[in-house]
């Protein structure tokens, strides 16, 4: 049958433009037996793709000149010769950027029943939601009464963050990059937010709305974010680097913080995660999450792109701001 | 009687020049009940101590213009009304930088009796001895077997890292500021030296000499040192802050790495510490040094200035790299 998928065209430069993607035709054979046919409802665009566009040696393969794109997808099973994957199941796999694909299983997960949107699983319920869930558990243990500042707060991990840091007792300040996403970091809850864009100083601004220092910050930023959270950390502050996304469509090398020496002087924790590797603790982030959801205690926000052909759009509309919460793309 | 004693005449900007010393004479009275009078015999300088002089919130308050300078020494008690202190008693106190002064006993330690020189209390079997023992136990929980890196390696910590890590099973990797540095450090049996300043490119020479990368590198230095050490960490490569010596006298914000996103594609643990925070455990850190120096598996190199006239000049000469092993002042 014929299907569709979005190819890596060129290699970005700096921000990924239209160019660097091209929409490509493509045909799939006749399931066999043990095989079933999946076609996606749902795909995400995250950041850390911007990595994999990169040649180079990281945790994961770098994407490949004139192959599909991969990434996170939710689809239903249309048609199946294997019994663990029955025709109406609805399945989340790594296959994304794409309309069908046909598996064997390996490396697929059959979604739970449940009465949130199978989009969620790509999302608060996914890999974004583990994460922040995971910086904060088990990365920078954060504790209640501790106050935790985190940037990029209105993307699809930061805005979990700001919520999970409010329940588990935390102070929360929260940087974000218009008064909109300002008001909706309000909206969820926490204590104080910063719009980086127009406070004039980040630095003074932090220390404004953390006056007695920031126990745990949760980096998704770099570059000025981290050297204003270096300056306002308490003494034994952690910090769970998580992303540095200020930095991913640089196209020279940017200096880091001058003050550093703030790792010493305030005996500091820093330490980076991918959340890949925890994910034997889905079981409990889920249960735990799932409860949230259902107790209305977390928000879900998406936004929300529809059809294969804009994927690349929403990719680059991560790195322009014009996500609120989860961006993903709804194929079907 | 009458004393003498170097106080902080004016705080350094840049490196610090003898103009921000002054000698200064002074007298103090005669001991009380449960009082005793000590005789420094020698006192150390050490690189933390330029923090010091910088009118900052710190771990420990600054030094204050127009008083005596404080630091490790180690004295003996020349009167007594004490008698927990008797005359003759070699005693350990943070009063250095001066020739004589009165106790109570309040903070100051009584040497043990051993055939070891008692100035390697302020170096080896001391405070800089203590920060290698702790950063590679206690903090980046080096293990046999893995690669170590360490800069600033003849000095005062670096050398005593450099030996613990053999003694610890690891491949040792040390970077130095000169040839005779590098000799000194290969006649401790390291594995590999760099000599910095003559290396051409310090990222690739870490590259030739850890080929297999870097487990633990223990940070004295700063700057390049930490970027090429970033770029060299093996995923889940812990780093231990101790120091960061090349920005002690900087006058003006230097950057730092533009590479610290090896942060998170290499889950990496950085972690600053002071070593008076784990003071506690010295008892257990001066047991096997003590066994490793009996059985001379540490060698306890110092560099010695003569006279408190020439502490300045030995505190400087921190910054200009003169020292090999610990630098001391012997004052009597």
């Amino acid at each position: 049958m014929n299907i569709q998928e979005i190819q890596l065209k060129s290699r970005p430069e700096g921000m990924p433009t239209a160019d660097n993607f091209v929409l490509a035709k493509g045909s799939i054979s006749p399931i066999k037996q043990g095989e079933f046919l999946v076609k996606n409802l749902w795909m995400s665009v995250d950041p850390y793709m911007r990595g994999r566009m990169i040649d180079r040696k990281s945790y994961i393969a770098p994407f490949q000149i004139g192959k599909v794109l991969e990434g996170g997808a939710i689809g239903e099973v249309i048609e199946s010769l294997n019994p663990a994957f029955s025709i109406g199941s609805k399945v989340s796999s790594m296959l994304g950027w794409r309309s069908h694909f046909v598996s064997d299983g390996a490396e697929i997960t059959i979604l739970p029943n449940t009465p949130i949107s199978e989009s969620h699983f790509l999302g608060v319920l996914g890999m974004p939601g583990m994460t922040a869930w995971t910086g904060l558990n088990r990365i920078a243990q954060l504790t209640a009464g501790e106050t935790l500042f985190v940037s990029a707060a209105s993307g699809a991990v930061g805005s979990v963050v700001a919520q999970i840091g409010k329940l588990m007792g935390a102070r929360v300040v929260a940087s974000v990059g218009s008064d909109e996403k300002a008001q909706y970091l309000t909206s969820l809850g926490v204590d104080a937010v910063i719009n980086y864009k127009t406070c004039g100083d980040l630095d003074a601004a932090l220390g404004h709305a953390a006056p007695e220092g920031i126990d745990v910050y949760f980096e998704n930023v770099g570059g000025e974010h981290l050297s204003a959270a270096l300056n306002h950390m308490k003494d034994h502050g952690r910090i769970a680097v998580c992303g540095m996304i200020a930095q991913y469509n640089d196209t020279a090398p940017t200096p880091g913080p001058s003050n550093l020496a703030q790792i010493i002087i305030k005996k500091l924790k820093i330490e980076g995660f991918i959340v890949f590797e925890h994910w034997d603790h889905y079981p409990q982030f889920a249960a735990q999450m799932g409860q949230w959801l259902a107790e209305g205690k977390v928000q879900a926000e998406q936004t929300i792109y529809e059809g294969l052909e804009n994927a690349p759009d929403a990719f680059i509309g991560l790195f322009e701001g014009k996500n609120r919460g989860k961006m993903v793309v709804k194929l079907a």
